[in-house]
């Protein structure tokens, strides 16, 4: 490991002096596995839809709440054979109980909360922050969580709270703030839409598997939802990686905000050479 | 017309007095015709795809020499029968030659450059900009053109450019800023990259069909090329709506910069209700 930290460093020493700086694959090929965080299992959800996996972290350290009913309805099979019932474009892709609200719904298993009080920001303190130099429209500082999560800082409150950025998991809701319980969830598939900071739970984020979502046909009715019960996209599973057999497992490793391979990253990416 | 803008202006100050102000598709539903422009036929572009068709609005405002070339390619029906090449996730959909630099290129009509000067900036003076409020952090005043287009504008330098949003067409180009000609063309179709702006020239806009261009398989190459030639998807043809059948034909109408029904629709959007 140390070995490959040095090597890292000099890697970068001799871009320096040549004044061609490593690219950010480059970057990520010579980094050391100290600079890395192996993603938890039992935080580690696979939504399998017919095209294939996509694999989502959640983000109890934001929203405990939402994340621990999401992985009861998970592990009861709630989500199996249900469906994406909304794909808006350059906005969000929503799957869940089509039937939600209606007699045919399906019930909730043993233990489910119906409704959770959103969780919308939380104390910063004493909560791991890698800022970014950047000036920022929505809020005072924003960076990195420990988990590599979007995040935003207001030093004022001393509140924190995660940013609506591509590939974020939210908890859809109704027209009150605590009208969700994690039954619905949406995914970001477009420009980050910042003005739901704050305003809706998010709970998570996409690791692999963004195409699969992003580029699902887009619904042609209001709010982008599907016109005619066939469009929808099947959810196949819904399931914590502990739950799959050995076989499915994934194990996935996520750059460590504030490691030196992540600084370098961050900065190669801000100065980008590749179109 | 005086009796729709009445009729607006009453619809607004009726919902103020209720408390709920107006929607944005109650605010267009009742503008008055004079806040719409006609998008003119001769920089109308059709690109037909097997999916069905994208229109595009040319900004020779800005890009002049790229939007001149690019009109003679299409005329000429050079692009009919190429394809969209790239589609790289959360980032851009790219069209043209994929034999470009080869022996098998296609040739370009007469008359047509092969390169052109990029075309990132220009005077502000004289042009019409509508400024948002809202803070950016990319350039000192963001605000809309006469077009509608999104627009960036700095009063130290007195200079204007177009920004990288949403559905903005630009001209793909090598590693040189004047290496490009409008013969290789993308559309944003993720988190507007921002960084592009003053790097690479943009030249339009997609009025409709966005969602034709956004939802299709991204590439697993690098930077979101397809590996196999049968992934393309074809370019049926490129066509300027001058030059189309009259039942072909589509007119356009955008509403118009600080016209306003913009200005209710653009608060209306700023506070929005649905989610």
């Amino acid at each position: 490991m140390k070995a490959a930290a040095l090597l890292a460093g000099l890697l970068m020493a001799v871009a320096a002096a040549a004044q061609t700086p490593p690219s950010p694959a480059e970057l990520l090929a010579a980094s050391p596995a100290g600079d890395w965080r192996e993603v938890p299992a039992e935080q580690l959800l696979r939504l399998q839809l017919p095209a294939g996996p996509v694999w989502i972290e959640l983000a109890p350290e934001f929203a405990p709440y939402h994340a621990a009913n999401l992985l009861k309805l998970v592990q009861a099979g709630w989500f199996d054979g249900l469906s994406i019932n909304r794909v808006q474009d350059n906005y969000v892709v929503q799957w869940g109980d089509p039937a939600a609200g209606s007699a045919t719904a399906r019930p909730y298993p043993e233990g489910v909360l119906k409704l959770i009080s959103a969780e919308l920001r939380r104390s910063a303190r004493g909560l791991a922050f890698t800022a970014l130099p950047d000036p920022d429209s929505y809020a005072a500082e924003v960076g990195h969580s420990a988990q590599g999560l979007p995040m935003a800082r207001e030093s004022d409150t001393g509140m924190a709270w995660l940013a609506h950025c591509y590939g974020m998991v939210g908890a859809g809701r109704d027209e009150g703030p605590d009208s969700g319980n994690a039954a619905e969830l949406y995914v970001v598939i477009g420009h980050a839409p910042r003005h739901l900071d704050r305003n809706v739970t998010l709970l998570g984020r996409v690791l692999e598997g963004m195409e699969r979502l992003s580029s699902l046909p887009r619904g042609s009715g209001a709010l982008g939802f599907y016109e005619q019960p066939l469009q929808r996209v099947p959810v196949v599973t819904l399931s914590r990686a502990l739950d799959l057999k050995p076989e499915q497992r994934v194990r996935f490793q996520v750059l460590r905000p504030g490691s030196p391979t992540w600084s370098a990253w961050t900065e190669a990416r801000r100065h980008r050479r590749e179109s």
